[in-house]
């Protein structure tokens, strides 16, 4: 068993053990089915994962890792009402088995708890563990409030849509990893270093999920591929698809968005045709390389030894190279 | 000028001052909106006379006082999406200007901002202060759980009530006046007296409102009565109606309950007409009475010089004995 399985065995029993007040129940009922309903728990594991790095005990970590893991999924409970999503993780989302306002409600609680676990981080890096989730926490939110901006907006340009997916996805785990080193007393830079390694890592991972929703194998993928292009989803595709194409091929896309009687699969195959015309499934795992040698570069520079390092560029590959 | 007169327009200044980023504005104008909306302020003021009351430095409290009141207008901001209320303070609802997805996302941002605040406590206390708001944020969020939980319950008890009121109202104002004290360095056993005088204050004004709603003095009240009783309101005086009346006023009750026909003034003067035969105005005004002691009783216990705790007192007579 390697490292990071080892640590994810750790942060499993850790959540199990979590026993919340039961009164009122429509309060914590929807609480309890969040956290027990699964997810790949990567965000706590690199917490422990960053403490270890810098040498520190990760016993430590264990309550702000699992706050991480808490607050990303309040993020989740409340995107699913946003988005208006009736399935997470193969189970109807909060708002479809409860209501809206339970869902609203038992979110900002689970914030809270959230913020119970970060609570419980030694005394002297408190102050600096609880400054970065909060600013942290404010990023997600303008992430999450460009993505929405964007479903409204033709003109989304490369830069604007890397800087959203920065904020939505990147930087909560560039903070777990980094509230690990805090933890384990790294130096504000080498921690920052750790932060741009798990940021760049995060970019990285959102451009895969990208790329695999048009260019997946659905038999290793584990669903339909094409997703994003049916419901016209501004991707990195999709914008530099616009950049790049011709005045015919815009054309062509223009009319493929903007049909509502094409049969699905036709539109879905047209409009995969130009991306690959395009080359984007070429250009969008040079733009993956890039950000994965961002990611080296920073843990290059990292004062630890090597086989210190291994576990997390292990980790980095692991997420980079998947299928599914 | 008297001391909460004074405070306040320091907490009027230091709100005014607030600069937010201003992007994405989606996300930040509602903030701004809704800070921008006034209300009375009480709940930072009360955190500055708890700090002064222990002869602590108010400006050491003013951070978190702000935090305080920004983290009440968030929980105003939600609720009222729950509520589905059109009209906070005279102007439409976040959720009416803009929309629901904004008003859920720019509330989560409105909690991180309070929490900013919150974090600018001295060092010292800082870990207290923070548990304290923690857990606080936790109780409001179970109050109104009960809230909602009660619109569709017949048969709610008077404990029950008073539990709700005592964590959706009264746990709030007990709380800024703790991080205060918590602030001034007093000691536990110190700073949880003023939490029961807040708490039983909080209790009071709330017994207050309901009061006022139906035997308020429409011109001094500022609005119409019987707002409470047209909604079919699960207040102190309904439930202990129900508690107290004959078999014929429970008839009579629920049948104006259960009445959608009926014109508007006949069942708030029918409604009326019973709580009075049932002394329930007077009943209110002894209930309010005894939690008025209870608060008086604590701040007997508080070892601090009578014209310390003499700003505070005021504050309460202010509070319990408005019209409005």
């Amino acid at each position: 068993m390697n490292q990071a399985q080892h640590l994810l065995e750790i942060v499993n029993q850790h959540i199990n053990q979590i026993s919340l007040l039961s009164e009122p129940k429509e309060l914590y009922a929807p609480i309890t089915y969040t956290l027990g309903n699964g997810g790949k728990r990567i965000r706590p594991v690199m917490t422990l994962m960053g403490c270890e790095l810098f040498g520190g005990n990760y016993q430590q970590a264990l309550n702000p890792a699992i706050g991480l893991e808490i607050f990303h999924n309040f993020t989740l409970l409340h995107d699913d009402i946003m988005d208006n999503a009736p399935i997470r993780r193969g189970k109807p989302t909060v708002h479809e088995k409860w209501d809206a306002n339970t869902a609203i409600l038992s979110g900002d609680a689970m914030y809270a708890i959230a913020f119970d676990f970060m609570l419980k981080t030694p005394d002297d890096c408190l102050r600096d563990v609880l400054t970065l989730f909060n600013k942290t926490v404010i990023e997600v939110c303008e992430g999450q409030q460009y993505d929405m901006n964007f479903e409204t907006r033709r003109d989304v340009s490369e830069a604007e849509y890397l800087e959203m997916i920065r904020l939505k996805t990147a930087v909560l785990p560039a903070a777990c990893l980094e509230t690990g080193a805090i933890i384990a007393s790294a130096t504000k830079e080498q921690a920052a270093l750790l932060n741009a390694f798990g940021s760049a890592v995060g970019m990285a991972f959102q451009l895969r999920d990208d790329y695999l929703d048009v260019f997946g194998d659905e038999k290793v993928f584990g669903k339909k591929t094409g997703g994003d292009i049916l419901a016209n989803k501004k991707t990195w595709l999709l914008i530099k698809a616009f950049e790049l194409a011709s005045s015919a091929q815009r054309d062509k896309l223009n009319s493929l968005i903007n049909q509502t009687s094409i049969e699905p699969q036709t539109k879905i195959d047209e409009v995969t045709a130009i991306f690959r015309e395009l080359q984007l499934d070429k250009r969008i795992t040079d733009k993956m390389q890039d950000y994965y040698q961002q990611a080296l570069t920073a843990m290059e520079k990292i004062q630890q030894p090597q086989e210190a390092k291994n576990p997390l560029i292990d980790l980095a590959n692991l997420l980079l190279k998947r299928d599914s």
